[in-house]
């Protein structure tokens, strides 16, 4: 068969299966270094020629950083495994599509953050991607714990480099194409938290997912908490841009969310001392619990669907960061366990799972281009769909009182 | 001479001495890499080949680190130099006799390790020897010192990667094995502390040992101190396994301990919601000062003993975490200078001793693996000679109250 | 043309420009390991030859540490990359001659070091070069600035690893040598400073500068703050040796420091239990803002002058830190615009600068060994211009009283 000669001709261990061949990057006793495989090489003949490439990086902090960069033809993904296993951008004819300009330009590597720095804020040294994973010991904003323990911005799941690092390549159509690493939060007595993340695209397409499974370890229960931070600047951020997701329910995250409550669809221009507003959502879903969020341009000509189940993460951030541009205009539009809260604010309001010993957690969140008008309608009319004509009700204050708490 | 040309063909910086031959690891300006040599290629004509080999580690959070595994014939043991030359298990006949589960299962880079984070607990993001220095600095459990200083669990020894690592085989009968490293603690105006470590075997050997050499580099004197935190799980441990050690008192750790006080040489299987309970015990000795201490499984054929001495190493902790298999089932037998207290508990007890300017301290610490019945009674046998039919005092107050301290 | 071929020949990525070639030894997609290039593989037909060396260092907390070796055919510099571009130190005909022994003997890798930890005491764990700079978020000495943040000894500068390094060497007389690396503070919300740092010299020369740009690339205006903490041991610092700087002030740095200073100018030799003495001055300057620091052994035949512009570094600090040998006998020479106390206690004092959305600031440092009595004399003869007979004014009272203030 012919993958065995190409793994052969390749020099890597890639076990050929009946559905293709699995291309080990990284394990515990060996690492590919900079590697390609392409269609061409596999002998598909996909109407797409597509590849997958994995390099290092250099210099500064990013020293040492490996990037995945998936070519399925239409669009250019790149993973970062050193960082989580996080999507740092994804690319179209050349150009970024989705993503954005973070003030940090570099991939930096998780072994130059210290979480715990600046009270906790560390995690800001390293943030530029497109995809973030938020979790899993925990996901909100630094604060000291109920046991004392501080507990640093949006956890410590994409400043941990990925473990068993492979790509998969469907030998028949669609010739599906995944990347998986795992994600090992594993502390004596603290936790036992590995999440298997799996990538996924087909060639030719316009969309991509995430497919992550969280399993506890341990012979106890545990709290966990995920966000999907997922962020998006310019092309499809800009003045008059909308976003628009089911709801019942959205609420302002703090006082300064307040003022811009009524306008929470549209987005101002980058816009000098804006800083953040953030807001709570609670999201519909149609009947197997599908929600979607969509962002577009204000001609409604670009945008991107973010498509998660309400089962798997119950709630939905929506983070406006349209300050400047060099200070970093970016929206997120985050689907998770939990609001971007502290752990300790969220247990009262049910927002931190428990996840049992041995269980494991299904995330599967599915991102899409939406590159023309059409895709933009189709997109927003599911999400009409599901509200229904309900109203989405605004409620004036934050669930959580941020200036009557101690942090 | 024809360990000459061993070298040679290895392309090692090896000068050749008439003992035998020094293979240069790593130092300054370079790297061996993945590395072996094997009593063959050096011509040594032992009843029982061995073989030390270096490997590096890929992937998470093991990505960088370097181990050597020392064959003797009859024990494979891993040495961790880039942990601090510890000691992460060893094997006989393939399977692992000395060493446990830890839930921790990546041999973690300490580049990945934040000493300080969730209160100075981060040493437990990485910890799952068979041996681990705690130490020189500062020993035991995270607190503020008197000065004010977050000291961290257990020092920073076992997260300090060495420095001159070198491996020395005698060329004439028993063909001792030698692996030394240096671990270096130097803080401007804070610490000069270095200590050589040095690990030893004999080839077809069931024991080895470590002799480490602390040197204060300083014009001043210093505070050190130390526990060699020797951790064993299955096969030795299991319900109605036994530990002993010749003792002139035993006291609980604290009041959790209490309840274990009576029972504290048997063990319990792996017990849920267990815990940890410690003991602390004040060891006797032989007239050289030798001590030993013997864990053996129910049956008694099978055990290990640790070989130590109260002029080096006055006090032995006892550590019984017997919780769950997945929890890490698992006891300590760590002779120390030290109890597991906070320095600042320590030094009133006078558990705090001094280095003065540019002395050194000698420390050696023996294993046996006891692998039939007829051992493990003659290690119990030297236990009771050095006992010698007296009582152990049970104290039933720890000797620290530490709910009256403020932490 | 000649260059063309040698850059060719040593497969290296370097445009040749009209002015010389230049070598790219870091970038974000390449780096090109120990490298080396003389001024005769360029063809140059300096009087002396020259030679700029790359090299990778290995072992412990060195481990993947780059330094870069200038041998200038009079001096030989090594800087390091991996730490901020630091200068290590300075050799002539194979002995130190600018530079100190500090305790800690390793060039440390940033990976290593947490400069939160002990307080925010961390930065001494790799404190040994010559010229560390101190900078450029913030400079002084730990403490919890007035937002709740700890500000970590002497920021983050020295501890970043650079990236764009490259070597420059101009084709034509003096052939000057520079080496360039960028030095990235950016932090999401709160940073976006980056410095390109510039190091110089000439073939022959016994003087070399640091030609640094700082940049802030936000939107907003910053506060930033450096000092160019310029290191001095063995063998101009010794008993009997003297400083000698223009200025209208100086004054007691902290109590301690009260009963030094009417002796500022002389140094004690290695002395037991001296800790150290800090003096802040208040530096005078020509017609042009250059102003000289000078320091020369007791005889007065060797020394260092260190030229600096109030215009960039307005004050500089004395630090006499004439503890024994081992304890790092060392004097600092610290032009900056700041003093070392924490940010906190500069602000009322007007001594945290406001660097602009978009402004550069350009800070020149130049280093030249004194060896002869004629220039010490040439050199102390500049201070003496400089300070044209006026007294400097000694201020008995710590312009900052730390014995009232909480830290």
């Amino acid at each position: 068969m012919k993958l065995t000669s190409v793994c052969a001709a390749l020099l890597l261990a890639c076990p050929v299966f009946s559905y293709g061949a699995e291309f080990i990057l990284t394990d515990s006793h060996q690492d590919v270094g900079n590697w390609q495989v392409t269609s061409e090489q596999l002998g598909i003949d996909s109407p797409t020629p597509f590849s997958v490439e994995k390099q290092r990086l250099y210099g500064g902090k990013q020293a040492g950083v490996d990037i995945i960069v998936i070519k399925n033809g239409e669009l250019e993904i790149t993973l970062v495994p050193t960082r989580g296993m996080g999507i740092f951008n994804v690319k179209q004819d050349g150009q970024r599509v989705l993503g954005w300009d973070s003030p940090v330009k570099e991939i930096v590597n998780p072994v130059y953050i210290d979480l715990e720095s600046r009270n906790g804020l560390g995690w800001l040294d390293g943030f530029n991607e497109m995809l973030v994973r938020c979790g899993y010991e925990w996901t909100g904003h630094p604060g000291v714990d109920d046991n004392g323990q501080l507990l640093s911005l949006h956890g410590r799941a994409q400043n941990t480099p990925a473990s068993a690092v492979k790509v998969t390549i469907e030998e028949e159509p669609p010739y599906t194409i995944s990347v998986q690493g795992d994600i090992s939060e594993r502390t004596f007595k603290k936790a036992e938290l590995v999440t298997q993340t799996r990538f996924e695209t087909t060639p030719g397409s316009l969309r991509f997912s995430v497919h992550d499974t969280l399993t506890n370890h341990a012979d106890y229960d545990d709290e966990y908490q995920i966000i999907y931070h997922s962020n998006f600047g310019t092309p499809i951020l800009e003045k008059g841009a909308q976003v628009s997701a089911p709801a019942s329910e959205i609420s302002p995250f703090n006082a300064y969310a307040k003022k811009g409550l009524k306008d929470w669809q549209t987005y101002l221009g980058p816009t000098k001392d804006f800083d953040e507003m953030v807001f709570n959502l609670k999201p519909l879903a149609d009947k197997q619990g599908n929600s979607l969020a969509v962002l577009h341009n204000s001609v409604a000509n670009k945008g991107v669907a973010v498509k998660f189940n309400v089962e798997q993460l119950p709630v939905l951030t929506l983070w406006k960061n349209t300050d400047t541009e060099k200070q970093g205009y970016v929206t997120g539009l985050e689907p998770g366990t939990s609001y971007a809260y502290n752990t300790k604010y969220q247990r009262p309001l049910g927002l931190v799972p428990t996840i049992k010993a041995g269980q494991s957690k299904h995330f599967d969140v599915t991102y899409q281009l939406l590159d023309n008008s059409s895709d933009v309608k189709q997109a927003l009319k599911i999400v009409d769909d599901i509200q229904g004509g309900n109203p989405v009700k605004q409620v004036e204050e934050p669930i959580v009182d941020l200036n009557n708490v101690s942090d």
